[in-house]
């Protein structure tokens, strides 16, 4: 292509079923280009109010501190983590993936003492390996895990990981990226004190944006830190006097308004579809693209009990280059799938079904896609 | 209105003449609503490339650490003070308004030794009184300044501060938010090592991104940094593998692809028109508001000397209900200016000129607004 500088963009048309960007319905990309307003607009607040409740729908959480961090989903990790935790701070990270991996730098950069429990990846947190670990070390004042490792495929199980560390009596920073919106959340009932998630997983919008929730507790907590927030942007005490403030809204940053009316009817179309409903659609495209990939004789990464409906690792073929395939799936079908990371390069696809993704027509287009590809 | 949380988000249609963000052109929007790629996308890979030759067009830098900083001019700030600065460091801030103050929160944040230099809010940053600082204090390492205060509607000498910085051997940090696009900047003329900037003022795309870029100094100094930059999302280093890296690109975050469709447009737009001719642009329309508003006997805040084309600060006239007006335009009229900030507050309107908005209709169109709104 011989492109000037200044040409227009038109990017091609791809089936997204890579680990993220989700496909985005043309619903969500309508409302995108909705006219700008103001910041401060009585309209964008009350878009505000509204993004609030079907967030606290989507987490089932009552905290008041629900709101829209303005960057993706690493930017609601910096928050949660450098938020809660100061400077001295004990915190055990199970890691069992790269987002794990992740929360170590973020914590350590926030100057936390960082206690890490490593599970082998392609397997599940286990929450007896986190009691052992916490009654072992009765400085430890948070918990951080992953409840859907986008690295890997699995889910860990939140209710049994935030009963352990209720016993224990520490606070819960959970990673829901690539969970929310693909399977249930129970932010109050697990006991979570800090949960972030990102845009561009099964809630379909585009990335950019990470929503995000504190427990009361938290707040308390973070309001009596003896130290501030190391970021500005970041300080959830300051972002809640605009997102949260009753009356007045305090100006702190100016809100991406036109990607918050993309999200807003992402969240919207998740509703009117209902949770549950969508919990079973990644379910049975999930279930679809397994019978499918096993039927070719190829063997899926994570054990059945914690596989991720919406993130699918399989292992690549004997013999079959990975990056080729790859390569001609996006090139010449037009479908993007997940390379491996870290340990698992090279050794698995990692398919997203992931919102509007989550569809058995979608599978059914990528199996025979990647049947002819493995043929040529 | 009986809102359902569920029913649709339609936004007003509103004439945006505040301090952001401004109108953004249908094409914009339109581009905003292109389909979804992927961030590893070799499409994707190419407008990452455009967009890096257009900013570095923008601020006239051959500067190859030129990106967009995923989230609002506030995290540009952020980004460039936290990148630059380590615990310790002596910086001098230069402080006439509004974001000069919140330079010093967050340097102090990132354990700066942060040395003040105020101006009267409404004049400019006098290079004099910076060289007398600089002369003063032999530790001072960094001077940050705000080019543009959106606060007050004043422009500082970005080449005269330079000088002054360069004289002394510190290094400069520039708030671009409101300047790029609507006066020059000469980023590598005047020895800038770290600016950022804001898409929702005078490049007239929405809210949520940050152009920044970094001298090839500024980026050995980062890389040679005692310690880590407090916040993992934020360093240069990292992102610099994502957006700079020749031949493979190492994924660091997701980055907000519509997003940066709407930059790309943008971008495109104000080149194709040309630098100079929108520079003419803000200047016709600013010429044509002070006319306008001196005609009807009211008072500019800020020296014709040091006036900022795209925001002008004009007085409040006694005997007026300030908030009022503000509301009457925007709920009757569909109008959008900006209330004073700080000690202007109650004192001043401002009315933004930016990007599309720099149009001498819409000043029309504004005083015949407010024309009747004051009679009323």
């Amino acid at each position: 292509m011989n492109r000037n500088v200044t040409d227009p963009f038109l990017p091609p048309q791809r089936l997204l079923l890579g680990p993220g960007p989700s496909p985005v319905a043309p619903e969500v990309l309508a409302a995108l280009a909705l006219p700008t307003i103001g910041h401060l607009d009585p309209s964008f607040i009350g878009l505000m109010d509204e993004l609030k409740q079907m967030l606290q729908t989507l987490f089932n959480t009552k905290n008041d501190a629900t709101f829209t961090v303005a960057g993706p989903g690493s930017v609601g990790m910096d928050a949660c983590i450098l938020n809660m935790v100061e400077a001295g701070d004990k915190i055990l990270i199970a890691r069992n993936g790269v987002f794990g991996m992740r929360m170590t730098e973020v914590a350590a950069r926030g100057g936390a003492d960082v206690v890490t429990l490593d599970f082998e990846w392609g397997t599940a947190v286990d929450p007896a390996a986190v009691d052992a670990a916490l009654s072992k070390d009765k400085d430890i004042k948070f918990l951080a895990f992953v409840h859907a490792e986008t690295s890997t495929g699995v889910l860990s199980d939140g209710k049994a990981i935030g009963d352990v560390a209720k016993k224990h009596g520490v606070m819960v920073i959970m990673d829901t990226v690539t969970s929310a919106g693909g399977v249930p959340i129970m932010a109050d009932e697990w006991g979570v004190d800090a949960l972030y998630t990102g845009t561009q997983k099964c809630l379909s919008a585009p990335p950019g944006l990470s929503p995000v929730s504190f427990s009361p507790r938290a707040l308390e907590h973070i309001k009596n830190r003896k130290t501030k927030v190391l970021s500005w942007f970041l300080d959830v005490t300051q972002v809640m006097a605009y997102w949260g403030g009753e009356g007045s809204r305090a100006y702190h940053h100016t809100a991406p308004i036109n990607a918050l009316y993309g999200l807003h009817e992402a969240l919207r179309r998740l509703l009117v579809e209902g949770l549950e409903n969508s919990f079973a659609r990644h379910r049975k495209a999930h279930e679809h693209l397994v019978a499918g990939l096993e039927k070719r004789g190829m063997e899926m990464l994570v054990a059945p009990a914690c596989r991720l409906p919406q993130l699918n690792t399989v292992k690549i073929p004997a013999g079959v280059d990975d990056a080729k395939v790859r390569r001609e799936l996006l090139l010449t079908h037009n479908i993007e799938i997940g390379a491996g990371l870290g340990p698992l390069a090279g050794k698995v696809w990692r398919i997203g079904l992931m919102g509007e993704g989550a569809r058995t027509e979608h599978v059914d287009t990528l199996l025979t896609a990647l049947d002819k590809v493995l043929a040529s």
